[in-house]
């Protein structure tokens, strides 16, 4: 199974805003065996918006969006994505049911109630932080940006995502520069084709090395890599 | 002038590595008055590569790619650069003679070799770091993912770059939820069409806050944006 994370807001490509939800939801989706396989950053443009859901909720099995959907000007993603989908923005009773239960009525102001338009046909997802929720409309899960809500509202969504094996990883740091084993970790990963063989190289205490990383859902074939890796390694030290 | 990233490797989509290059790159471009629209993340894979480079390369003044450069056997963004441009991958004598001084024969294993190769046509883009070049084709910069090296070819790119008037920004935090300036906010995007104003929450010692930036390039512009900010706030404490 395969996912794509669409990361909407100016402050993200303005470089104001560093982005931590990309890190968190691929090793959140590994561990329910579905793979993050591509991010797009893009504006709060709705154009920008319509066009990338749609294309991408075609080619993956889950979309999940980050960001602009809190009370406002600039936070344009559910109208975006009623109109991708082209279904109405109307007031869903139990987000508003939730934000009446969460504020008092002089705290429920225009701004607060512009959270609870949700696309016509959405499930709600849960938000334990601020209560304000996300939703999902068919194989699009729309989130909040800010990372602890986020966090919390992946936990909701949890329940409508079916994966696959987990992916599991091994990872050996060797004080050698990278070219050095180049030749022997290709030859490894034309061995282990259902093994994802990455090198990264590091600089620590000013002596470069290199990180050896095996990803697999198939947990024999990952530690018998391992073992041969090992065993490589042995012999070139 | 606008511009993309396209951030190329596994390891970010496994979230494996945190990608620092993205916001980096933002904040330098703004500098330069060149702003950073779309970013895409994707793995190392050919046909994902090729396909990203030759759409955005025509929808953007500037293509930046960061990854797959090295010398193993994942790094492919160069051959895959030099298909979307339908040219020859070949031994680029200026990267050899860079290596050559810069490793002892004996160091310059068939691996680093590898990284002198680079599509026909392309000029090189100085490493400053570790030498291993990056390289420009048309309106493409194809450098190196590790943040020290990226950063580091940056400035040898400069030369090729002209940009517009610089970005500025002005922020103001206010101890808030966004939700009771909302409507305000709005107006005052309204009246000052040249400034992009957000408005992004914040948790600081247990206090719910508002950071409003408002960014243009029209200096006179976001200073008269600023002071009606200010008295919009001073009325509303």
């Amino acid at each position: 199974m395969k996912a794509s994370l669409i990361i909407i807001g100016n402050e993200i490509l303005s470089g104001r805003t560093q982005d931590k939800n990309l890190s968190y939801l691929a090793t959140w989706l590994n561990e329910i065996g579905i793979q993050l396989s591509e991010v797009r950053v893009i504006r709060d443009e709705e154009d920008e918006i319509i066009d990338t859901v749609n294309l991408l909720r075609k080619k993956y099995d889950y979309v999940f969006t980050t960001g602009g959907i809190g009370p406002t000007h600039d936070d344009i993603t559910s109208e975006s994505i009623a109109k991708a989908f082209n279904v109405d923005l109307e007031t869903n009773p139990k987000a508003l049911a939730i934000l009446k239960e969460y504020y008092k009525d002089s705290e429920l102001t225009e701004a607060r109630l512009k959270m609870t338009k949700i696309p016509k046909g959405a499930e709600l997802v849960e938000n334990p932080v601020s209560k304000a929720p996300g939703f999902k409309i068919e194989n699009v899960f729309v989130m909040a940006g800010i990372p602890k809500i986020m966090q919390g509202m992946l936990e909701g969504a949890k329940i409508h995502l079916s994966g696959g094996k987990p992916v599991k990883s091994e990872s050996i740091d060797v004080f050698m520069p990278e070219s050095f084993i180049a030749e022997e970790l290709s030859n490894l990963q034309d061995k282990f084709k259902d093994v994802e063989i990455g090198s990264y190289p590091f600089v620590k205490d000013s002596k470069y090395g290199t990180s050896l990383v095996m990803r697999s859902s198939d947990e024999t074939k990952l530690s018998d890599c391992k073992a041969e890796m090992e065993l490589m390694i042995s012999k070139l030290v």
